[in-house]
């Protein structure tokens, strides 16, 4: 265990739980909301069991730039495989990949490329072996802008946020397109959120006995992919009530932030995350790239009530400032 | 909300948290396996986060005789659509299940029948929709053998072993064949098991708008049996750690337990309920019908030491004998 929860780190202030929020209308209304669905005997209250809330990962609760940090892991994984096998260094795919080239890998209606390094660096081998590798690649592997490990890198201002929802009986739930198996790994010590409640892209393990004891091995067989229409579909499957507070960053999360508000017979909360700091974070989601119009969970937020929350203005800081995850970082074999 | 939680109903009693099982090795073994992970300090600690248990439903929880509930459900289903669309009784298939006759049900590769009554009864219609036609169907149907509605018939002393295990810290998860769907109506009030720990059968629904509002489907996409093998690849998908206990009453439930207690690095215990009381309840299991051979799952837990429950023996009652769940019952419409 190298990585410390976070909830260790963070200074306890009984009265702000949200230090790391400016003071204004965005910190009042998360707050508000919080105060009045757990306030006993109050219209809006929520009994605790309906009290759900989930959380985008990639671009809400950490950075996705300059990649999603799951793609910085496959690409370190590849590379580390050519080496050992230097035939598929020739392989297109796995060139593409190696450069970073996502237009390649992206090319055709199954996304052959990305399947293929899937296959290579999430399919093929057990549970534990992948858990292994996901494990000593966040202990060794930094950030190329900041230059801190990655687990480093979730925002202080979220964190908070998580541990005033659970600290007033929220149940926090990662929805996440990240894979399930990928998050599971770090989530608990890094978000306090235990994999029962960690929701992402999954495939079908296989199950067998091999030498009599049990074992699990990934493969790609029923692929979803956990983002747009997906995420709503998911929190169905694997939570059976509607959240009541959805924070999100893209349209990727749309459709969970409309199943969240949008007719729900119980108050409910949308956020976005709106990066607009390009100089602690990265300026980049105000408009989609292909169409250069301004996404639509941001098109939609005015009119359905969600609070868009502007980085740069809204937040005093946006990483911990202490190097929190680095006694005893074992290095990478 | 008609039905009430059992704990509500069930004497508690400090000195003894299993009253409805007989003294005796049984009731010695699981008392003695809760106290030893609780025990802090302990070599056998379990930490709280860890203490998953896993429990099939139909034959474990309550009764599968003589078809499970869920059957009975899309039979009455099925004949409440045959009486507004005469025509559909004259399908084959639809006559074979409305006269209980499995045989042609389960015929061909992809189990064509079945499919076609579960279409019929299980999708096509939005959660809400589905939901609300279990809750009719709970609230006026009653037991052919015992007259009572369906969730009186849960097993008392697995209930208080439910109720024992969260007492100390367990986190019970159902993991059954039945439809997820259909088990979140009611395990919440019945089992104390809120929905996010019901794992079933399920089928991807599908997602969308409908006049601005979201709207869930339920359709027989994906479908993914829980079952057997499917078990552990399913907790492995939703739970993300290895169960410390495990309950079940078949070889469906086999894999689970294999998972549960072959080579776990945590101390864990198997229970194979046991159907030996034709008088109280139904004596049916030892043998598997097509071979006349004892069932792989009591043959194999002397070996792996899972702890065989003889109803017959091991219990003083089977079901609560107050009527717990009727008051204020409405009719189906």
């Amino acid at each position: 265990m190298m990585l410390l929860h976070n909830d260790r780190l963070m200074a306890t202030s009984a009265a702000d739980p949200l230090p790391s929020w400016n003071n204004g209308p965005a910190k009042q209304r998360l707050l508000a909301f919080i105060a009045k669905v757990t306030e006993e005997g109050s219209d809006s209250f929520v009994p605790r069991a309906e009290r759900i809330a989930v959380h985008d990962n990639d671009g809400t609760l950490w950075p996705e730039n300059p990649m999603p940090f799951q793609a910085a892991f496959a690409i370190d994984q590849l590379s580390r495989r050519v080496l050992k096998e230097p035939a598929l260094g020739s392989d297109p795919m796995v060139k593409a990949a190696l450069a970073g080239d996502m237009e390649t890998l992206l090319k055709g209606h199954r996304f052959e490329g990305l399947m293929q390094v899937l296959a290579l660096t999430h399919a093929g081998m057990t549970i534990e072996a992948f858990h292994a590798a996901v494990e000593a690649w966040f202990t060794s592997a930094t950030h190329p802008r900041y230059g801190r490990p990655y687990v480093d890198l979730t925002y202080l201002p979220m964190q908070e946020l998580l541990r005033h929802l659970r600290a007033n009986g929220f149940k926090n739930f990662i929805v996440s397109g990240g894979g399930t198996d990928f998050m599971r790994v770090w989530a608990e010590r890094v978000y306090g959120i235990p994999p029962e409640q960690v929701l992402g892209s999954t495939a079908r393990t296989t199950f067998e006995l091999r030498d009599g004891g049990p074992v699990l091995t990934k493969n790609l067989d029923q692929l979803f992919v956990n983002d747009k229409e997906g995420k709503p579909v998911m929190i169905h499957q694997f939570i059976g009530r509607r959240p009541i507070l959805c924070c999100g960053n893209s349209d990727g999360d749309l459709a969970m932030l409309q199943y969240t508000t949008i007719n729900n017979p119980r108050p409910s909360f949308g956020l976005l995350v709106h990066h607009t700091d390009a100089e602690r974070e990265y300026a980049y989601d105000a408009v989609t790239k292909s169409t250069g119009r301004l996404v639509d969970a941001l098109k939609e937020a005015p009119g359905c009530g969600w609070l868009v929350v502007d980085m740069k203005h809204d937040w005093n800081a946006v990483f911990h400032d202490e190097v929190s995850f680095t006694t005893a970082v074992p290095t990478q074999s």
